[in-house]
This record gives structure tokens, C-alpha cells and sequence, in this order.
């Protein structure tokens, strides 16, 4: 290779590592803004017809529908400011204006004087390029062991 | 520095970057096929003569022996879908085609209608590299509070 | 750009990617003195001046009112080797020789036959570069659901 063909191969590499964090930053500022009861920085990453898929039967859609789904929401009213939204075991792949991730996300919470896993769950993310960051298109979430297999979720990994 | 010099620099210093990702990576889908039943996947992740650290006498070793204790484990098998296996606190090193990693890791599982930490270890893991990805050669795990001095696993972090 | 430009601004970029894991090993390795009982380690992350903001009336300082208040504390030493300081949802900023983080952390410990979320807290974390690494200069932490607003703690990510 010449020395543009390197530079152009090393601006390309450089840029999904960089994605990949951004997409780890997504989800921390998903989790904090959901704690601190911030509803209005919570949907703003989302894209505007983003699709959150909790259940076959329950699938909030756009900004109102997302966030009427938390405002109205009394388990998340409930827990408020003594919650922790946190997400691990990311896997993310890049792929030019588009991206996924599979992770596990974990919700503690204050009980009395001590904490609690609130909820665990199995989580396929997807995400749009937008401008120098990116936007949620959908969070596919199930329950462990809830009545769904974990690997419906968890599956686009394999692929890779 | 020339240009070459420059360049070759670079795609080096990238490399170790990308390498710390898939060490991260190789340690997520070890958790996702642990949890959903994915057990020829889940061994795959390993070298074929890949040992599991478990106790002074309780190495499984190879393929089949790590297949045959996860498959006899009652343990295991009791917690399938609804478990999950996470890892945090990542401190990786790469060096050329071996790397180590040391971390956390923390089991969650289902239990009534909440969720509760089952286990939480200290690891020291161990890898080697095969075409783009990495195998695990070893995973040394004690469990937090029990019998052995945590030092003893998680202590080749304070050589760097 | 010319050559020379594209080189600098790879190089540029890529110590950012650098410096965000140096930043995570600080608190990984952070974690790991704290469980282990290395306090001279655990007290060598911090700048001499260091200065963990536990509440408007416990702000250790230094490298000695550091460990007087581990050394002294009830709290860490009835959990030393069979505890786990974990840290996720870590949002990172570079801004050449210091850098800010804010995360989440979550203690288990072992309690009879299992374990459990001794404390979920919300940080706001400082640093300066040290030669080839980074040192903590400010960690302000905030237990979840305590009497302060997780807010005030977790705002600088509001900022990008």
C-alpha cells in the first residue's frame, strides 16, 4: 500500500474504534439520564421514531410514545433518583452509518437501607448515525428469565 | 520520525487498541453462550487445551473436559436463561499474539420474582491469538470471600 | 490536509482512545487495591493532593488523610478480600493533560453463603496526567437514593 492507502485504512479503523466508544457513551447517558429523572435528555437519544420492544405487546414508539410510556410509568416514577441504570458485556459492531450493539443491562435500586438487582435483561440495541454522535433506533429488551429464551435477544453476536 | 516510521507506529499503537476491544468482546460472548445454552459455542471461545482455573482440584482442561463440567454441573444447568454472566473492571494487556486480562466477574440470576448476585469472582484470564480473534487459553477464578487471598489471582496488573 | 497533517491528527485522536482506557485501568486498578487490602497502592492512583468528596463533612485529602480514612474506616475493613469495587457506565473526557469521568459504582460483598450490593453510588471523577498515566485528583461520590440529588453529581456528560 502507499502512503495514502495506509492513512485512508488508518482514518477507517480509527473511526470505528472511536464509534464503538460512542456507542458505550450512548448507553451510560441513556442510564443516567433515566435515573436523574431527566425525561427530556432520556428520549433525546433516541431517534424521533425510535422503537423500544419490551413485549410483544408492548412497544412505546416515537418521543411521545417513549416518553409517555415513562411518564406514565409507575414502576420507573417509583425508583427515581434512587435507581442505577447500568449496562455491560457490550458487543458493538460498526457499520457505517448504522451500528448494533448486544449487551446485559442491570437496574439496582435502594430497598430500605441496602440495594437490589431491580431487573436484569437480555438487550439488542440498534443505532443511526447523527451528525459527529449517534441515535438509538431500537432497544429489544427481555426480562432474565422472563417467559421469552434470552437467545431471541441475544443472537446478532453470533454472527461475527 | 519518517513518514514509514510514522505510519508503522500508528498501526501498531491501533492494533493494541483493536485487540483490547475483542479481549472485551471474547469476554462477552463468553457470558452470552454461558447464559442461553449455547455450550459448543461457549467452549469455542476456549483453545482446544484450554484450562479453567476453578481450585487446586478442580481444573477442567481441553475441550471435553470444559464441556463435560459444564454439562455435569448441576450448578450451571439450574440457572440456564435465567442467569447472567458479566465481567467488569477490565485491565488488559496485549503483547503481540498472547494477552492476559484480569477482572471482575458478577453472576446474576433470577430467583422468585427478583434477582440476586449468585456469585462474584476475582479472574486472571489468559489468551492467545487465532487469525483476527483471540482463544482462551486460561481462566484462574476464585470466588470473592472465599477461602484463597484474592491477591494470589487478580495481581499481574501491579507489573505494569 | 497533507501527509504530515493526517499524521498529527491520527496521532491526536488515537491518544484520546489511549488515554479513555488509561482512565478505566485507573479505576479498575483503583478497585482492585481497595478489595485487596494494597492501601499503598490504592493511595498511589491519587495525586498528593488528592481529594475524595464523600459528603459536604468528609472530604479526606491527601495522600495521608486518604489512608487515615481507610485505614480508620470500620466500613472498608470489615469488607477487605471478600468485597468487589466495580465501576461501569464510565462516560470520558480527554482535554490533554486532564480528563473527567463520570460512572457509576457498585460494592458487592460477601454475606453468609451469598452476595450482595453493599453500595451503588454516583461519581464524578478527576485526573491528571503523570508521565505515561493519570492520576486522581477528585473523586465526588454520592450513594444512590441518599439525601443529595444523583444531579448534582452526574452533570458534566450533559455538557457533550
Amino acid at each position: 500500500m502507499d502512503v495514502n492507502e495506509r492513512l485512508e485504512k488508518l482514518e477507517q479503523r480509527l473511526q470505528v474504534v472511536e464509534d464503538t466508544e460512542k456507542i458505550r457513551e450512548v448507553l451510560a447517558r441513556y442510564g443516567f439520564n433515566a435515573d436523574l429523572g431527566r425525561s427530556t435528555d432520556w428520549v433525546g437519544v433516541w431517534k424521533e421514531n425510535g422503537v423500544y420492544d419490551l413485549g410483544p405487546e408492548h412497544k412505546p414508539t416515537g418521543h411521545d410514545g417513549l416518553l409517555y410510556d415513562v411518564i406514565t410509568s409507575k414502576g420507573h416514577k417509583s425508583i427515581e433518583n434512587h435507581s442505577q441504570h447500568t449496562v455491560v458485556n457490550h458487543f458493538i459492531r460498526i457499520d457505517g452509518d448504522k451500528a448494533w450493539a448486544e449487551a446485559y443491562s442491570i437496574v439496582f435500586v435502594k430497598e430500605g437501607d441496602g440495594y437490589k438487582p431491580w431487573t436484569c435483561g437480555y438487550n439488542h440495541f440498534e443505532f443511526e448515525r447523527q451528525g459527529d454522535g449517534w441515535l438509538l433506533t431500537l432497544r429489544y429488551r427481555r426480562p432474565v428469565g422472563g417467559d421469552e429464551w434470552g437467545g431471541k435477544v441475544i443472537k446478532a453476536y453470533l454472527s461475527e
